[in-house]
């Protein structure tokens, strides 16, 4: 029997690449979805590529959304600064871009249903998730509410499940459990502002929590600093 | 005092015209959100801007957005053929494009967060609406709770509401309500295969939903067929 397909949101960086070693696990049949959504770490674009190969996606899609058309978020906005001075545990930071993770599972639910998946999967994590409200179970829930009314499949009685395996994982957790799947994590890209050659910047957020996963996991770190 | 900030959907066709008139009445300063999805109508994008202009709107803007990428509409597979002969009510008719509605109010979403805009409007109708599961109440309603979870707005009490003023209308009633505010329905495509300069095919579900309306309102109809 061929393997079920499933939709896997993959940005690049650390988390994602550890869902794709996952849903691979778990025997799907991988269709990696990105978005150039004009965000500032242009590198994690082409790590995606990378990825996707690398941990046997079956397809793997790059679709353009310019939400920077919007502006109002420090990635996509190059007139506003990346936060490098640690993050305020109840605000939510200037790198929240507006309803983003909305935009993207809606996009995942289209590809979806045209190829008959049902299963979508997104690295979502409620422990070290920044304060976004959009990596909340509460919000997946709605989300996964909203596709089963949505579609043409909702109404005709199947169901979407928005599987999130790293939701109550910490980023040690997920390092560990990624490296036990094989995921190379030298090719992924966390930095909010990696140079153009994947080279991360070591100071911002989100640099910060991925070195401190690593030491947590007891992991050689092989991210390259530039 | 300034006019509220709402965000109105936009396709160029009828009924979204209606409810850019309509938010415009109550007030709003309406930005116009149109989207470029690859849809074979285009003359519908053309319209949608000379339409925001005619109706007052502060702004609009057109958003690339390749839903074609992922195929599976007649409204975006140039290989599927557009039906001419007639609705069956109760199937989903072959026009549906994935998810659109979703990725639409999301989009709208964004933009709304980044405004400061928490009213959306969107043309929806539960009555002529052609089979859509996108267009039915309950899901409009499921769509409010996501975007209250979804956002910095909605996490800090702030509360989006998505009006959707048609959705207990015929397309008569539609028709009557635009012309007693002054829409001009000539500017408007709703065909499904519109030409290049937006003359209407005549025999397209659209197009015979929209006669009807016409005839049913005792309105002449204003549509240039080609």
């Amino acid at each position: 029997m061929a393997d079920k397909p499933a939709i896997v949101l993959l940005s690049g960086g650390l988390d994602s690449a550890t869902v794709l070693a996952m849903a691979r696990a778990d025997g799907f049949a991988c269709h990696a979805l990105s978005f150039d959504y004009g965000q500032r770490h242009r590198a994690e674009l082409d790590a995606a590529a990378v990825i996707a190969s690398h941990l046997g996606a079956l397809v793997h899609r790059t679709l353009p959304i310019d939400l920077s058309a919007f502006g109002g978020s420090a990635l996509t906005d190059m007139s506003l600064e990346v936060p490098v001075d640690g993050v305020v545990a109840d605000e939510i930071p200037i790198t929240y871009v507006p309803a983003r993770n909305t935009v993207f599972l809606s996009l995942a639910l289209a590809w979806a249903e045209v190829l008959g998946a049902r299963d979508i999967f997104i690295g979502v994590n409620a422990v070290d998730y920044s304060g976004y409200p959009d990596c909340r179970p509460e919000f997946i829930t709605a989300f996964e509410q909203l596709a089963n009314l949505a579609t043409k499949a909702g109404v005709e009685g199947e169901r979407f499940v928005i599987h999130t395996p790293l939701v109550d994982m910490s980023k040690a957790q997920i390092i560990a459990s990624g490296q036990r799947l094989g995921v190379d994590y030298a090719l992924t890209v966390s930095c909010y502002q990696a140079n153009e050659v994947g080279a991360a910047c070591g100071v911002c957020d989100s640099c910060r929590l991925r070195k401190q996963g690593f030491a947590d996991a007891g992991v050689v770190d092989p991210t390259r600093y530039g």
